[in-house]
């Protein structure tokens, strides 16, 4: 057995949540549902604009991690934080969940700091992402330790970290060590401009060791350049074992060679959308590891996304595998 | 008019909010339901030992202030923070709900960090409280502007603050600017241990300056040591114009001269009863401010309480306004 079910790699954020109205969005230049890089300067002036806010470790694949841990999978992270408060909570958190998590800090006096994402969250509960990425964006191939990667059952892998200066190679690192041991390698296309922002790359790494693709609808007719989401789909399951397309409320499509199956979402009042993605991906996985079928995999996946939509902030708060047993999953 | 109708002052805080079982506290030494102070190494033992948390501003008179400006009131507050993230985060929260804050901070090279506040909340909803005060505890009598204090209608003063090596003094500056100004001085007792710390100092107080008088039954009957809270209650309210006396789920009882009034509490789920006591004084101190009637200021706090309890966190999160519509108080 394998020490580790799931490791991820992403980049280590505290997310900063505050309520905004759809005109605060309209003036301030924000994207509505989507992810934006801002710089430091952007980060303070945003900052000084916004409500109170409250402050909850996140960061994508952190919070898949954390939801694996949660569920009481075998699952470690790395991603980088700075060596300051915000670095402190994020290494709690993940910590306190039950993930291991040894990536070395950047010092003190690095120049960045904990990178942060200030999420506002509109009154139809959709979240609009303004992502400092602060330290994090200089995860170095030196931070990902092969054994590690090795005793991984799957390693998975973040999109958003694309953005990274070093992040293909560190990237490349990681996916040599975890498939010398025969290891799979799950990717999250994080986001459509972030597809836009690396779609050649994302394709070459899809094509050559993804055997595991998650994506949204969104995300997925952008990688594929088609506006047809069936279509993208099938070009999709095509380069991959599995193909997971989430569709928000019109739940979540697998195409794994023949098997081609639809699992409904769970309805839910949606109070805050931040999270659903990560938590799907973190119950799928979780599930696959410990031998689920597909089907079971989704719909664990659809229920603690619903979970975490259903309250403010990235991360569960209700116990997950009591609701897999409500709802007769487990 | 003067600028402000209420000016507090009190310990700076940001809460870290975690979730703990009743055995968890029996395990760690942790009083159920108190405010217990810890040392820098306390907190971090603690904090290691934690589940999963979230952080938000806190403070009691700050949480106090928050609800005087998220209802619209002229208002203020004083209290220490050091420059850093999490000094920053209590800083922006306060002012981003239009409080007014302008405390020196202390210099990043200061020893003592930003304080903090381990809050557990039990199943039941109860919170414990676990108090790293850090810098807030040197916040100096040169950090009170006696111009400001002149220029508030109220000045309301954390009982916890006097668990600072200077705060005597620094009260004292701040009664006697207030004063001066033909302004009031409003006092919570806080915690019944911080009153076996500090009883002669705060009767002293109560008795030479103190016009409102806010403490809970165990507070109240620490102070007057008496097992009798209706004969503790006539204690205190000999010595003040204006006692507000709460008693969780029993509502409250306000003394003024020849008026006694017992209004009951608005019922509730408790989720987290963090909190509950600051925004009652935040919302009678405004109904008072605005000319409102005692009645009116008591049913306003009782409101007020019972929607900071029904969700984590001790600042609001519905509009407490569009409440007291409802309630039929505005």
């Amino acid at each position: 057995m394998k020490r580790y079910q799931v490791v991820g790699i992403g980049n280590a954020m505290v997310d900063i949540l505050a309520q905004a109205s759809d005109e605060f969005l309209a003036e301030n230049g924000i994207g509505k549902g989507i992810m934006q890089l801002i710089d430091m300067d952007r980060a303070v002036a945003l900052y000084d604009r916004i409500g109170p806010a409250r402050e909850v470790s996140g960061g994508s694949a952190a919070n898949t991690i954390a939801g694996v841990a949660h569920l009481g999978g075998r699952t470690a992270y790395v991603g980088k934080v700075r060596e300051d408060q915000l670095g402190h909570i994020f290494a709690h958190d993940l910590r306190a969940q039950g993930a291991v998590y040894e990536t070395r800090m950047a010092p003190p006096e690095s120049p960045e700091e904990t990178g942060r994402c200030i999420v506002l969250v509109t009154p139809d509960g959709e979240r609009s992402m303004n992502t400092y990425l602060g330290c994090t964006e200089f995860l170095h191939p030196d931070d990902i330790d092969p054994a590690m990667m090795a005793e991984a059952e799957w390693i998975y892998l973040e999109g958003y970290r694309f953005d990274g200066p070093d992040s293909h190679e560190a990237f490349a690192r990681a996916i040599r060590a975890a498939k010398g041991a025969a290891g799979k390698v799950a990717l999250t296309l994080s986001d459509p401009f972030c597809v836009e922002r690396h779609r050649a790359a994302f394709r070459n790494m899809i094509v050559a060791d993804v055997d595991l693709l998650f994506a949204n609808r969104a995300e997925l007719v952008s990688m594929y350049e088609s506006n047809d989401f069936a279509a993208a789909r099938a070009a999709a399951a095509a380069e991959v074992s599995i193909l997971v397309a989430t569709d928000s409320e019109n739940g979540v499509h697998v195409l794994a060679g023949e098997e081609a199956l639809h699992v409904p979402a769970v309805p839910t009042r949606i109070v805050d959308a931040t999270g659903a993605g990560d938590m799907f991906a973190g119950a799928f996985l979780w599930g696959l590891a410990e031998g689920h079928g597909l089907e079971i995999c989704a719909r664990m996946g659809n229920i603690a996304a619903s979970e975490v939509i259903s309250h403010i902030g990235a991360r569960p708060e209700a116990d997950l595998r009591a609701l897999f047993r409500q709802h007769g999953v487990i």
